[in-house]
């Protein structure tokens, strides 16, 4: 049976890195039989200069029915002053939305051969291997009411809503504690219970869903400040961290910058498995953004984008082996010494997209 | 005229920490006829010990009155589980917010001396001098509804809210840029205008008080994800760092872990001048917690709270000669190689808080 890709390489250096990819979606269906049937869409700041929103119904309704979406990166200068609701970011927040993509799993791994390239001293990041869980379907983000009022006297009130129901902190705790299970069996929880009902909450329904069904794993809870700090001072102290949205996009983004491997970062955003398929939805991103300033002349690192599609056979079509092996080629080709100019070292061979994109598909197909 | 001084000493290693300096006022009223009077207080779970409250209403009133309070620290695993609104963090909110501290100043500066003990490079963090200015009465600390309420069905929805008027950013962006003007005229505000409309108003307003009356001072305006992450890869980048009361809380910590002299930081909270004496009202706070962990044991490190009088000294009295020595006295004793445990080093001498107290107190009367 087909395996149905939807490609939205949006903006920037997006088409570029899922240029990469598509080559390596071609030879698993050449060479392995794959099947994968792809189709493609309009997101972010393409999409609105087309259709005037940040993405079409059309392109949504594709995204709702193929098994798993593959997102590049969406916004640049060119779009930093088109209305609000049809900004390049509403378009990639639609998606996590509608599709009910609660689930945002973020590794923050230190790829050995780029150690040196972090700001932290080598040995606080050498093996460093965290899996952040932000919850991403709730929260700040999405909370009701969220609006801009006009006071009089020139005066005007800006408003979001932090909301948090116990399900939707309950799944995501279930998810974090699955996954620590296939790691180190630890999850340390992030909130500010200290000053947000919503994080006493929050403490409240990890430690009974832990009691409930998770004892085995061993859980610690940390103030998101203390949490920011301590990723700082010694990092490898974590093996997954569950946190909220908010939370989850500031200290994930300081993870990833911890690791010297921002350009290397993948992220899987899932929805809950479907009850008579058990599939889940899924949409797979680099955690870098667009990069405007470099979009255009085939100079991207395009790994996070071919790791996120490693993310995407493992969790989408449970092709551990071939996702194994594509990562692998990622790790050889670095060892190999070749370089895209973000993480570019001495004595290194510094190449452009479609090289780093051809040695390591010329890797994946030795392994 | 009398120096009205209100010690809130708290929990854990704050009473300590206090302690030595209340040598230090002793001797700048013996010796240089400071005429500070001081009060004491109890704040945090000492207060709830005593009263059943975080802070009684009799020091509020006392806190109020007073023209600077020097806060120690609150909290620790004794008090977890007192009801939320007599928490210990409970006395430090109020006192915020009765005592309408808008504006948080939180250097990060990284002491020479001290550069090694760093988690980032060295090269990356000597010489950081980093002023972050958090908004401290607003946002989503105190914002309504803030409630749990139960939905039945095992159910429960956790709700906070954060709210900007504009006068609460206009007045912080201006204390942002005075203090530019006096440091390297660079402001970078930090919001996250993609999703949150209170981002969306701070941008506007922030962007606003600059073109009015600040157009001298360089603004930059960054996503505060990005910024957490600018701040772990090239923190000396910025000069003056002006956001919201949750992200400057986040921010902040990251900031002052990196200095690698988190023991040393001080804050102050300063409110707006009072319309016919110009006085503001003000309260100092080292940064690092309460420290259960090592309370009562003579080993704590007083330097932050040392460094917050200074401020003190500096904003609510205008004594800067005096500031600046006591700042110079802490350099100095570092740059002797006194260290408590916590910044302890390699051919360094190793003392206690009160010896710590001490040194500073003796090196500040040679200069
Ligand atoms: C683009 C933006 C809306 C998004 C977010 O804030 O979630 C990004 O920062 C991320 O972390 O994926
Ligand atoms: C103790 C706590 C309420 C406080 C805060 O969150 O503001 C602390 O973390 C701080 O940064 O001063």
């Amino acid at each position: 049976t087909a395996r149905n890709l939807f490609l939205l390489p949006g903006d920037g250096i997006g088409p570029e890195a899922m240029g990469e990819v598509r080559k390596i979606i071609a030879y698993m269906n050449e060479a392995m039989n794959a099947g994968f049937v792809t189709d493609e869409g309009l997101v972010g700041g393409s999409a609105y200069d087309a259709h005037g929103a940040a993405i079409s119904e059309a392109d949504m309704q594709k995204a709702l029915a193929a098994d798993a979406v593959l997102f590049g990166a969406v916004g640049g200068p060119k779009w930093d002053s088109v209305p609000y609701d049809v900004r390049p970011e509403a378009g990639l927040l639609r998606l996590r939305k509608d599709l009910q993509l609660f689930a945002n799993l973020r590794p923050a791994i230190c790829y050995p051969a780029l150690a040196a390239a972090s700001s932290l001293k080598p040995e606080l990041v050498e093996g460093l291997d965290i899996l952040i869980i932000r919850e991403l379907t709730g929260g700040v983000y999405f909370g009701e009411p969220k609006e801009i009022i006009d006071l009089g006297n020139g005066q005007k009130r800006g408003i979001d809503t932090q909301v948090y129901d116990t399900y939707e902190i309950e799944r995501i705790a279930g998810v974090a504690f699955e996954m620590a299970r296939t790691r180190q069996n630890r999850v340390c929880s992030m909130e500010k219970r200290n000053v947000m009902k919503s994080g006493v909450l929050w403490n409240q329904v990890v430690t009974e869903t832990h009691k409930a069904k998770y004892s085995d794993v061993q859980l610690e809870h940390m103030l998101a400040d203390a949490g920011g700090m301590q990723l700082v001072r010694q990092p490898k102290q974590f093996d997954v961290i569950v946190t909220d949205n908010l939370f989850g996009d500031m200290l994930s983004d300081v993870a990833a910058m911890l690791t010297g491997s921002l350009g290397m970062l993948p992220s899987a955003s899932l929805g809950a498995p479907d009850g008579k398929t058990g599939k889940r939805k899924a949409l797979y991103e680099p955690v870098h953004g667009s990069a405007p300033d470099i979009a255009g002349k085939g100079i991207a690192n395009p790994i996070a984008m071919i790791a996120s599609f490693a993310m995407c056979l493992r969790y989408s079509f449970n092709l551990v082996k071939e996702a194994d092996d594509l990562e692998k080629a990622i790790a050889n080709v670095l060892d190999k010494g070749i370089r895209t100019g973000d993480i570019m070292a001495d004595g290194a061979r510094q190449v452009g997209t479609v090289e780093m994109g051809d040695a390591i598909l010329a890797e994946f197909k030795t392994l």
